[in-house]
């Protein structure tokens, strides 16, 4: 019998110090019966902003192609420093930077792609009975250059890894999984055992933090199941994203701050969220209006020069999330009403799987609340 | 006109802080006039011991293969930082890791020897113009695993380059060249102008740590001249290596605290050696007496086991260095009298370039300063 790969991936907050790396190093030898196993680490807690903090320190605008360098030492750290914490507990663990791993990268330096990875490596390490473990977040680009995924990527890194050795993937973070809201700004969120790609991408485009959306898209791509779930409450049971949908038509809810409103000529905004995250958008009469979240550093001013476009505001957003999102559009209008948001900027944009409104911060948090209450809180109490 | 290459290396304790490696930056912009230019980095000061702590908080004997991935993290940090800090200046560089740089490595982690470098990543990188920032230190070894040359090695990577490229090799660190003796421990210490391979290496193995003794005898199989000079006071005159013997018989004096006798067959010996520091050795009736400076965290008794050799004491040497050292045994046998320190343990090495001999480690400094007076002082009052 042929026993399946599983690739595990560990956040940063899960590796925040060498106890940490010590614990989650206890879990994998604990649960790991054996299988074939590749295992994915982030850098340690905090590291990544130290090596920002420090390229800050030395440039006044630190060259992409250098800030990844620096910033995919993080990992090569973690991963060093895991790889040692399980062979201390007999697990023949190698650490291997993304480019030892076989990640090639295609795409700007701070937003590279996976474009593809060559099995060879870990096969060979799986074959010899050893457990790669591989630095996320990077990989190896054109001319040799190291390059970064973005924040988030190592999630990315795991489920691409999965997808090409036909693994399981296994996401470990603080977090137990995806819950209908997040717990600490809605007490009553209840956790998801299952939810599709789609209403996971849409999830973490709305502000869900639990999983990296380009990394679910991967997944998507390759129909690569994702299991979400906590480091260190292994028993907790956690989420499930596949090709499955949510067993209810609404998911969840979502928000998010600092968001701004793009608008200009269609091309010009669609390059603007090249770069920048995209919240939601909708067409206008000059083009297309996007509410985008933009990348740390960027100021307003230099970007409406740069790409040509207006940018306003800064503002939230609350979204409702699920398969029938979109028939909740009556809803958003009436709750924005409610608070006397809709004259203010007329703010709501449908999704495909999610109905956005833009909202003051100082109301977001209770606007979600109530959302949720109404949405999803009944369901709970009739299943109580 | 062909404008000559320049290899440039700055140890950890000029880039200590991000405020240091500006300086260096600094430094660097402002004396280049255009040459062709590599730049070889330590990690920033402090870090390597750091990252050796961590690997102690997770394993008791971490795997030398991932200390290695974790040691040469320090330098692809500091050099990425470099290299941002050049770019502010506009100078065009670009960070290389080691493998990068082409730099293959044979030999065990932790003790890798450079075995070649394939000169094309920094040619044609400086036919683009561009300024290398080399991480020193590391290379890429058997089976694509990353090496590091042990502590010091960032001084090999800097004369392996120079060999390569026919380059001219510039050593900056927090001292400004090699002295008659360590000034902290001899105040009456004055620098050298230059002095032969030979004579460096001797020097540096009785105890002189402004360089790598692997990266002279790099130097001195390519005869390639080392400078050796303060990093933040350039105008001062450093010190040159190469073919060229120092001006007088005697270089100067060097001493070393915590060296063992390691006495057994001659191949027991030889077998410690390639793996600890060796300072002298002489024949025994027994087969071979060498002194030894240990790695950190070796145990004496457990050295004598796995060699079947005998390890004694914990002493302290003092070192004459130079072309006619050896004739001066019988003063070294006089000095030693004189502390009542002979009949203890007959403690005098001949070494090609050297006379040893073994002391009390609370006598080292005054023996040391003793030996400077009678044989190096005369001749600079002579000269003022």
């Amino acid at each position: 019998m042929v026993s399946s790969v599983v690739v595990q991936k560990f956040g940063g907050s899960s590796l925040g110090t060498t106890d940490k790396v010590s614990a989650v190093a206890e879990g994998i030898a604990h649960s790991r019966e054996g299988n074939p196993l590749v295992v994915v680490a982030s850098a340690m807690g905090g590291r990544t902003d130290t090596l920002v903090q420090l390229a800050q320190d030395v440039s006044a605008a630190p060259p992409a192609r250098e800030i990844d360098a620096l910033l995919s030492t993080g990992e090569c750290a973690s991963t060093a420093l895991l790889a040692m914490a399980l062979q201390a507990r007999g697990v023949p663990a190698i650490s291997m930077r993304g480019w030892q791993a076989g990640i090639r990268t295609t795409g700007p330096h701070g937003h590279a792609r996976i474009d593809e990875v060559d099995p060879a490596p870990l096969r060979e390490a799986l074959d010899r009975g050893q457990v790669p473990v591989v630095a996320g977040f990077q990989g190896l680009g054109d001319a040799d250059a190291i390059t970064t995924l973005g924040r988030g990527g190592s999630d990315t890194t795991a489920v691409a890894l999965a997808a090409t050795l036909g693994a399981r993937c296994e996401i470990y973070s603080d977090v137990p999984g995806v819950f209908t809201a997040d717990p600490r700004e809605v007490p009553r969120a209840r956790p998801l055992t299952h939810l599709s790609y789609d209403e996971m991408i849409e999830f973490a485009r709305q502000g869900a933090s639990v999983l990296n959306e380009d990394a679910v898209a991967v997944g998507r791509e390759d129909d690569v199941a994702i299991y979400a779930a906590s480091t260190f409450e292994r028993s907790a049971k956690g989420t499930t994203i596949s090709a499955r949908a949510c067993s209810t038509p609404i998911a969840g809810v979502a928000g998010r701050d600092h968001v701004v409103r793009v608008i200009g000529r269609a091309r010009d905004v669609e390059a603007v969220s090249a770069v920048h995250h995209r919240v939601a958008h909708r067409s206008h009469p000059r083009g297309l209006e996007a509410l985008v979240v933009l990348n740390e550093g960027t100021r307003c001013e230099l970007l409406a020069e740069e790409f040509g476009v207006e940018v306003e505001g800064d503002d939230s957003t609350v979204s409702i999330v699920g398969s029938n999102a979109r028939a909740l559009a009556p809803m958003m209008h009436e709750v924005l009403a409610r608070y006397s948001l809709l004259g203010r900027n007329a703010g709501v944009f449908l999704g495909d799987h999610s109905v956005t409104g833009v909202v003051e911060a100082q109301n977001r948090q209770s606007i979600l609340r109530a959302l949720h209450a109404g949405l999803l809180e009944t369901e709970v109490r009739t299943g109580a």
